[in-house]
């Protein structure tokens, strides 16, 4: 495997991404608005891109892992965008959490030029990244997913194929991580529920995680939350709000209410509006605690 | 392990597990309204009580399996009920699902008689219950405990031990079914935006519930709303609403909201006024699902 | 019109409605268990009953205002209790805002004995009650409603009749306390909303009050939700929650959801957690604001 | 009053406003889309404009009544926008329901042209507005806000004035609007529990709306509810989705959950997912009476 690939967004996740890619035999050319970022990977032996469209090259293959819908678009459309540096055979392969509607509306535009857009996004916080045990799921054209496999299996432990809809990894995506905060709040409730009555949350945490609820998420988000161990941020609250009005506007979009998703927003709402933006989006349980009465220290 | 034992309520639950006593090697008396259901453990040994307080014998143990509240309270309380016949020494190992208030009240009422009341409420469907596979959870007097231990290893896998308020064991048994309920309809909004936007719902569960929601519990719902296999009922969705009630009433009396519970009552009543109690709980899927538009064949 | 008449239960709407029966000229006989309270009307002629069944003489009317389904059960059945008292002819005119169900259960008890209950709850808050302006919402047999109608049109402004069915008074004035604490709630966020977003909040309120709100129920709450003037309670948020309460209990013996009912019951859970039982109910307001992250002076 | 005055945006709103101006004496040079709608006030003397662009004249007034914000800003913007059009001492009057946000982004992009933005949304539905009744709120420069005041009094009943920031007076049409939709839902639920009770719906809806709940919003949504009359359509169901979402919007901006608009939101979605989009926005009441079983002839 030598091609060369680009890697645009060095964020918490982008970064250890790109090293998987590199750590795999393949040359990477990054970029990331603040170049300072791309140090750990140009000591590795990656290349630096002068500006975000330097990264891709005619018919090679462009990674992006960026912020949002907007990022994303500005990035891939126009004279100097990725679409056009990318032409005929290339390949943007986005692993962003977007929203299925940008990655179709890219991919179409992807398409007119002679390239091709594959949605790939990824499950898990930054540590699975740095092991390389990232779940991904895909969707797009087969070719272009069959070319972009070996970079999946560097940074990723499984991949799943949602098949041809350009949107379809991201609408997976969201539902995902629309299950993963309704567990939180699920679990803040109980716990406060729980606290109120005079029981020790830790024990009522640790029973609840060695047995119905054995899964790796619970018994990360049950510890978090007894602990009230909310910083450092592994994935911060604005950025979970941001997620969760995505779910909202799919469902907008195709008429499916998703009560639980509205109830949640609700809730990240009263906890940004107390100044809580930078804490980890579990934090929201500080929400259900005090509205429950109970004192946090 | 030779001592005497009664056991009364003979439904899906209190048969296996009344079953795991007889096979543990213990002499059971048993005891249920509709007298039939007690004949499989008459076949295995079990002796059958004429009246719900003969199942007890003074200073012995009783189990009580039972419906609800009312049910448990009525069976106690009076010059026959289940506290006037064991008496001094005798314990009530209670193991429905029912309020922590009611079990503080009886426990009370016990301690004046001398007898002693054990909360001591299971987790796991039927097949579980077979299997001795039970999750218990108990809270009670420390010296009644230990006596009802060996009753508890017969039926289940493991117990967790939540101290003397004879409460907290209810409280844990609801704040664990209101996670349940609530893991359930988040599947079920999930299923319903994803199928809604084009997605295959077994390949969206097949995904989420061998990462993320690695978990039996998750598994097995995923795989009953996908399948949409909600008869025969494993919980009927008439028993759910009243644990969900119950978790209401708990947060009532101690001043928490539950919003999820609330919104999950309001979804199980839509389901119920369509004409669905004997479906499984499981079935408020249902709802979701007609809320989205989606067709049900 | 020179009946006599037995008034059981002299709170804050008791009391005034009492008098307003002695001012129209009939004989009142009254009864509370504090006793105190009876003494402005000694004043103006009442005679004091030794006991609640004293009120009630047989085959005349006795009026209950008391606090809940149970003190007026309590109260109703039994040897000693007011159907016994009544007896053939007798009329309980039960005014209190109570269960349908109840209703239901203790017109049937009333009628095995000759006697008839008669539903007829209230509103309006105490002021209103002085200058007997009440409006008043009746059900049950139509002999009964005609007998007792000298005694609404002394306490209220105008009558309605919902029917024969005893409950059916009940359920209205239950839909019509759920449509107030909606009416508060969305109130309370419309607030919210524009005050972050920089508006004079009495503006706002001016504004709506006297154009599409122009009525004095909404004048009433957008006043003191404003002046956040919450204390003396008109009505206290703790029977507030009394009431949703008995809203949500219809709701599931009916098979109705009441998802508003369970937005404002969980909101006044918050806001009791914080210690708010005495303020009046439109304090709910106060957990908008917090929510908001408005600082409240 | 002789000035020259453009309308663009001939709906069921734009219509009879623009109508309203041409009757108070004033020329009028209107534009919509769909010429044909202009017929009608071209027969009362107005002009036509052959572009929207050209219904603005240097230095004149200008008023939009158009259909979201995206229409609003592309009308604005650009070389050949409004903005440009009326140039120094020009005045846009928008009178849209839109976003408080694109007020204050385009009053900034006049500002900067030396024309002048002012917010005027409108409260009132069709048939308000042929009689010249409607309620307006109005945010903005003062001089401007006084030099537009002879169009208010021409189309309206009574302004209201927010102040200087152009934004505010559509903040106070967002929140309107969501106390509008707010009261439909509890009316929707109230009569579903009453009607689920055995109760007549028109009895219920006939009490409360002449005695806690009487003014013309709560009247004429009772009659529309009861008589289940949601065609045609006054304000379709589409477009109040359309308004409780920038209500959300606004809600997410200034950090301010609005729990009773997510409700109803959820509601609108479960309705267009059945194929209402056509009815009236108070045909919401369809699902909350399909959630309690009732069934709709």
């Amino acid at each position: 495997m030598n091609a060369e690939v680009g890697f645009i967004g060095l964020g918490n996740m982008g970064l250890p991404m790109a090293a998987a890619l590199l750590e795999a035999g393949l040359t990477v050319t990054v970029f990331n608005r603040t170049a300072a970022k791309a140090e750990p990977l140009l000591v590795k032996g990656a290349k630096r891109a002068a500006s975000a469209a330097e990264a891709a090259t005619a018919g090679g293959i462009v990674v992006t892992m960026v912020a949002d819908d907007t990022a994303l678009e500005s990035l891939t459309i126009g004279d100097h965008g990725l679409a056009a540096r990318l032409g005929k055979g290339g390949i943007h392969l986005s692993m962003s959490t977007v929203s299925p509607s940008i990655s179709r509306k890219l991919a179409e535009y992807h398409a007119q030029r002679g390239s091709t857009y594959v949605a790939a996004p990824v499950f898990g916080r930054p540590e699975r990244a740095q092991a390389h045990q990232l779940w991904i799921v895909i969707s797009g054209a087969p070719a272009a997913k069959a070319r972009v496999r070996p970079l999946l299996d560097a940074m990723g432990r499984q991949t799943f194929d949602l098949g041809e809809d350009p949107g379809a990894a991201n609408v997976l995506k969201l539902v995902g991580n629309f299950m993963i905060v309704s567990a939180i709040e699920a679990i803040s409730e109980g716990l406060a529920l729980a606290e109120k009555s005079g029981l020790d949350r830790a024990a009522v945490a640790a029973m609840l995680s060695s047995t119905l609820l054995a899964c790796p998420l619970y018994q990360g988000y049950f510890n978090t939350i007894v602990k009230r161990a909310f910083e450092p941020a592994g994935f911060k609250m604005q950025l979970g709000l941001k997620d969760v009005e995505l779910v909202l506007r799919l469902g907008s979009e195709t008429r499916v209410p998703v009560p639980m998703a509205s109830m949640v927003r609700d809730r990240a709402l009263a906890n940004l509006a107390r100044g809580r933006a930078d804490l980890d989006w579990s934090a929201i349980a500080l929400g259900a605690l005090e509205d429950a009465g109970i004192k946090i220290s």
